[in-house]
Order: structure tokens, then sequence, then C-alpha cells
């Protein structure tokens, strides 16, 4: 058998398929409170009027009224990064299943710049990481990772093909060869949320000293959740104006 | 003071505020299991092809492609059915307050035709009910919940108002003085869910002899499920489809 | 028909039925990212050592680790206070059914020293109210609440029974006659939540000048959520300290 | 560098760590909606005399008494058994952290009589498979898993040590460097989940002919699904029985 062709990269992919609301209507369902059937108009009207009530309702922790809005992106990431983005249960996914579905030769390694060095200070709930020095080092990486990404994919297409084991049957089943697949193998995975579960989301999995409760996710999920944040802010500018000044919690 | 005017009414007002995604995502979203990034193109394809995919999730409870939609209702209704509904808890809801506004003078009375007398087979877990039979029996059920609802009404504003109690003081808080207002008022809410709920919530409050579940809920809240119902079946026609040829469980 | 006996109280009951879990329990759950199995070992260890990982998790918003204990309470309060309680959809709600049983004529009044006039200040956002000055004033409000309570619990019984409103039926079902009884009634709850769902609600329902967020709750719902945290307070000392030295936010 | 010792073993633990409530418990929550406070007493009430009722919730699907207990279960398995069962977003789960912690060497190998090959009828949506007739042919596939095993795992610890690439940095993160880890690799992981969540894992999660919705889950998370079965059986004997009678739909 060829050895297969394998496709490096370390590009994380987010791409919005469609979206509903908007700032506007999370004044406008804030205003039933107070205005009841009333609260329609505002769906139409400028929500800059009204960014104190946004900000009120950030302030406050109101948080329902960010839930009149959805967001649907298309994601390309590697396993390990959805192992850590399905965790968050406000949300909903369907992902490349390797049960169903041959996976593609598509394998994550960590760009150049990449800090992954433990430095002083360094401990498990807090990771300190500086990049590799020398070229020649991440080469090295790169090279194992390689290495052992072509090997994994060589073993499950032997597992899963005819030839694969020389053997009289047609290969075993994809759901049983894929357990030596890396978790550093790309999927793809739908995901919808609403602003107020995509807020949090945020708070969780970026790092930004000034939030008032800072956290400290692992580099490619931050990478995904920053693709997300950008299509938020520009979708709702007043939202993402208030979450930011008021500390990144989401309400 | 002057006795208020009050309004009865029995129409439970559902309306469609904004709606996302259609049949074409449920089809996309599912073939992300089988085709991962190329799954795109069913989101503009014609979904009517692949309604044997649509009813094969329903059929098998792969419930994840059908909450890649959303749909926001305004619904107009007494407490009573507010108290259901939002039982529900995958679902997003902004109401009225009572707290901040003074609530309409809007009160609930049951249609000549609602069944509501309890016949031979009545148990408390499956009430059977019959109409009145007698239009001054009728009557007089109305008239004993006019009179109520209105000292109800006399009441509260005689706690909220200065000239009320004729006392020293502006009256008292609409959070304090709302405490005597009737379950069968008016109230306003916002209303947003995914599909896969949307369908649980009308498993539940709709009555459906051939269901394989069959529920027995109130006339009032499956009065508005109805009318969420109609609006999901326009939009969502093969979905639909699915969910009642496969016995009306949510997947 | 005799005018019904009514009980007026101002208590709100919340009472332990059952809980799991604890301080240690945290820990363990915790320890299973870095020990895994070992993570066991935790269950029966002093928690008090591991002091400093439990503040850590609460800081850092590490929330899961927290949803593995559980605390199942009784309440009994007016349906004004679930209604606020059951918006808080992580958690498990079984409340008394005026579908299925006739409602006690127990309602809710005011405490002699409930802030309940508005004073400078007040705006619908944050109620600002100081106690009724005078005696008689206080007492004419509690005379027309009950008054107004007396008269909606006889309108319930002479809807729902066969002499109310002499006529040939049996009366109508408690289903429809219960529109009448006012939000005032108490009814019965049982609420279970996690610790992590508790403190959410905690953060959201008590005032606490010194939260990182405060919150504005109404008088009787807080009443509720403080004997909850009193009860977590004594089964989780160490998260609830941490609670309160990181803020009163939810992890 | 020496090649690492593995373990492969095709075991799935799964423990109950500890449990809450019990099918009383169903019965006491239940009666709330029928008897108020007074439900409390069928907390310590035999639970026998009320199957007719927790029969009768199951099949009109009233799930809420069934969230008034909690089972915590420590589970061993593979990464992508956790996969699918974090998927389920109604639990809470803790899981050994492959940022925080170097993983174990232990694997998953398939066992002998697992059906593997696909047979004829085999389609993707339902897989249909045979054991591997001969012992040489098992063989082959466990010495491809196990081969590439012990790669993978040597990859991992040759990025993450001093050692490792034999330069002048003390090996990559953790977090980077399980990149190359493959899905087939033990974790291990606490899930907390109520009984009406646990019985829905149990619908989707195991294959069952007279299911009122059969399913076809993959063989291992199935294994776990029936290991939780068992303990749930033995804690909720009454719950259990009548999830069965009707149909295997979680209420």
């Amino acid at each position: 058998m060829e050895p297969p062709t394998i496709t490096l990269t370390s590009e994380i992919t987010v791409r919005l398929v469609q979206q509903m609301g908007g700032d506007a209507m999370v004044v406008a369902a804030a205003r039933v409170s107070t205005s009841g059937e009333e609260a329609a108009k505002w769906v139409a009207a400028p929500a800059e009027e009204n960014y104190g009530l946004i900000r009120y309702l950030m302030k406050q922790r109101h948080g329902s009224p960010f839930e009149h809005s959805a967001l649907t992106f298309f994601a390309h990431a590697p396993i390990f990064v959805f192992r850590e983005w399905q965790r968050h249960r406000v949300a909903s996914f369907n992902e490349e299943s390797a049960r169903y579905k041959r996976l593609e030769p598509v394998f994550w390694v960590p760009r150049r710049g990449r800090a992954m060095v433990a430095v002083e200070g360094y401990t498990a709930a807090r990771p300190k990481f500086r990049p590799l020095e020398r070229d020649d080092e991440y080469e090295a990486v790169i090279a194992t990772m390689r290495e052992q990404y072509r090997a994994a994919y060589t073993a499950y297409l032997r597992l899963n093909t005819v030839e694969g084991l020389g053997t009289s049957h047609p290969g075993i089943g994809k759901e049983v060869a894929r357990a030596v697949l890396p978790v550093g193998i790309y999927s793809s995975c739908w995901v919808t949320m609403n602003p107020r579960a995509l807020m949090h989301f945020l708070s969780l999995r970026t790092h930004d000293a000034d939030a008032k409760y800072v956290s400290y996710p692992q580099a490619e999920i931050e990478e995904a959740a920053r693709a997300c944040e950008r299509t938020f802010a520009v979708g709702w500018p007043l939202t993402y104006k208030a979450f930011n000044e008021c500390g990144r919690v989401a309400p």
C-alpha cells in the first residue's frame, strides 16, 4: 500500500452560516417587561438610542433578552478543539462522524510562533509558555508530528480497507478503525448558539487581562472563539460593546 | 374611585416575530456527519429530495440537526398559560413584568363551547369535560368571573395609587400590589425556540389520539401550541410531515 | 354559601428534602482533570486542605466540579415567587397543580416592616422603597388584600362546586375556575438544583452590595433564596466561602 | 529513548460514586401536584404500592418527577466513547485533562467477538457487522493497532520531554504534544445525571429491538450505557420497569 498523502495545517476556520436578530432584538425583548405588546416597535428602531438599556441589562445580568438571536457557524478544526467546545452545553452541534465517514487526512501542527515551551512560573493551573527559539527545533517537532500522523493514517487505511491487512474480509468498520486516529486530525462541525451562550463561551475561551474573571484557554480554542467574536462584534455591536465594558462576564 | 373598565376575552394570540433556517438547514446540518465541509451545498438545495433523510433522522431520534433553526413568537395569553409554557426549559422567554409595569385590565374567560363540566369517567389524571348546556349557566360563569376580575383590578389600583387607600403615601409598590391580581389576567411574552424544542412542546401540549404517547393538555395552552404548530408547518413542511408520520415524539 | 375561612401569612418556607455530595465531592471531581482514576481518594479526604483548589475553581470559573452534588428543597410560597424561581432553567421543579387539586385558601400579605412605598430615586429598573410609617396605613393595605383574597376564593368555590352557581351542573373544572385565583395564593413546590445552578440563583436573587454584579431582587424571592443559602452554607462551607470571596458570581 | 510499555484492553469500566433518591422520591415529587405539602409522606412510603402512578407518569411523559434523584458515575473508557457521551447535554462531566496531565499509555482494542466486518445490507445509517472469522485476522488487527498506539505514545513522549527531541528545551507542552494521541487512548471521567436524563441516554445509546424508537449505537458506548443501566435498575427498580414497559422512551 502506498503511503498516504497527508496535509498539515495550523488554520482553524470559522465561517458564519446564518444569523438571526441583532441589537434591536435585544432591546425589543427587554422592552416586553415594561411595555408588553408595544415592545414590537423597537424591533425596527435604531438600537443606538437604547445603548443605555443594553448596558444596564449586561451590568445587572438580565440575560434572557440576549437569547432571542442566534448564530450558526461552520468550524473546521482539530478534534481536540471540538472536545473543548462541545463541553459548552447551551449550544447545538452537528459534527462529522467517523462512524459514518472516512475522515480526511488533514492534521494540525502548531504555528512557528505558537508559545509551547514551559517557562519559569509554569503551573498546570496556569501554563506559561514561550515559542521555540530555533528553527531546527521547530522543524524537529513538525517532523515528529508529520511522521506520526502519516503512520496513524496508514494504519487507519490498512484497518479499514480490503487490501489493508491482506485478509479475506473487506476491512474492519470505520467505527473501530478510527481508534488509531489522533486528536490532531481535522473535523468539521456546525455550531448554533445564541448571543448569551456565545458570550459565556467567549468569557471562558478567550484570555483578556482586563476581564473581571480572567481565563487561560488553550490557544487553538481561543483562535476559534476569536473568530466567533469578530462575527458577533459586527452583528451585535452594542451588545458586544457592553460585554466588554462590563467585564466580559456573560449576563 | 371609579370602578375600572376591564376587558374580557378568550383570544390567545401567537405571532411570529422572526425565524431562521428551514428544512434545508436540517438536511445540511445532518450531512455534516457524512460530508463534512461539503454539507454546505445542501443549504441552498431543494429539501424535498431529502425527505427520506429528514424522516430517518426523526424516526431514529437524531435530534441535533433540528436545532440549527429558530423561531421567535410574541404571545398574548393569561398568566396560567405562561405558567405552563415556561416549564419548558429549552426555550428563551421575556415576559411582561408586574414588578416594573402596571398590568392592563384584560382578563380571560372561557369560550361558550369550551368543555368544562366534568363527565363520567373524569379523573384528575385524565380530566374529561363537556361544554355547558345552557346559555344562562354560561352567563352565570362569565358574570362571576367578570365581577371577581373587576374587584381584583379595583383592589390592585387602590393599593398601587395615591388615592387608593386615602392615606399619606403614594400607594404601595406594584410588586406588592400585584399579589391580588388573578392568574386569568393577560400578559405578553416573547418565546424563542428551536424546532426540536418546539416539537417537544407540541408533543406534550397538544392532544392527538394517534400520537405514540398521547397527551392531555389544558385547552388554552393547546390553543397557543396549535398556533405555533401552524407557523412551524409552513416554515418547515418536511420536518413537520416527518414529525407527524413518526408519532409526534420530538427527536 | 358560607364565606370561606382564609389564612393570611407572610412566611415563606424552604426545607431541605435531601442532599448529595459536599465540598469533598467538588475537590474529587476537579482532581479527575489531573489525577484521573485516583481522584476517588479525595471523596473521603478532608476538604479543608483543598480550599485553595476550590477557590481557584471559583475564581477561574471552572464550574463543572460544582455540579456533582445536588439539593432538593420543599418550598411553600406564593405563586408570584414561583413565577420568578421557575425562570431558572437549570433546575427541576414539581409544583402543586391547580388543574388537579383544589388550592388551599392560604394567601400572602407583606410583613409590617416590608419596604413597599416608593421613595425619591425610585426607578422601575432599581425600585427603592421604605416601609409604611403608620400602623393604620398598614392595616388598610392588609384589609384590602384580605377582602380581595376572600372574594376571590369565594368565586373560585362558587365556580368549582355544585352549589356554587345554583345550576344543574356539578361546577366547572378546577382548571377553568382557577383563573380567578390571585398570584398571592400559596403553592407548594419541590426544587432540585446542583450547587453551580444554586449559586447562579443566589447571585441573581439576593442583594449584596459587595457582589461583583449587584442584583435587586424582589424581597420575597430573596427570602426563599436566603433560606436555600443557609442550607448550602452548612453543607458546602468551603464552596460557600469561596463563592463569597470571589464576588458571588456563579462559576 | 526506550519504547514505552503500553497496555491494551477492551474493558469499559463504569462505577457508581454516589446516588440520591429512588422510586419513592419519584412518587413523592409527583404527589406534590395533587397533595402539595403532604406529598412528603410518600418519601418514606413503600413505592411498590404506587407503581401505577410511576407507570402513568412514564406513559404520559410527565418527566419532571424523575429529576429529583441523581447518580454520579466514574467511567474509564476510550476518548471516542466520551466524545459520544458528552454530546448529551443534560449531564455534568469532569474528565481527565490532557492539558494538565500526561495521559497514561492505556489503549483500546476490540474484543475477539466484536462484530466489525461489514456484511450484506450494511449502510452508513444502519451499520451491520459480523465478527472476524479467523484468529489470525483478529491478530493482524490487534497487531496493527498495538504498533500504531506504541508509535503514537513514543512520539508523544518525545515531544513532551527534555530528551525527546534532543534539543535545548524541556519538551513542548502537553497541550500541543497530545495532538498525536489517538482517540483510542483511555481517559477517566465523572458523570452526574438524573434518572430522566439517564433514560434519554439509554434510549439513544442502547439497542433494543422492542423499543418504540430503535437505536443503533456503537458497541462501546452501549457497553458503558448498559453498565449505567444495571446500576439504575437496582436503585430505581419500579422506574426502570416502567421505562421498559412503556417503550424505552425517556419521559
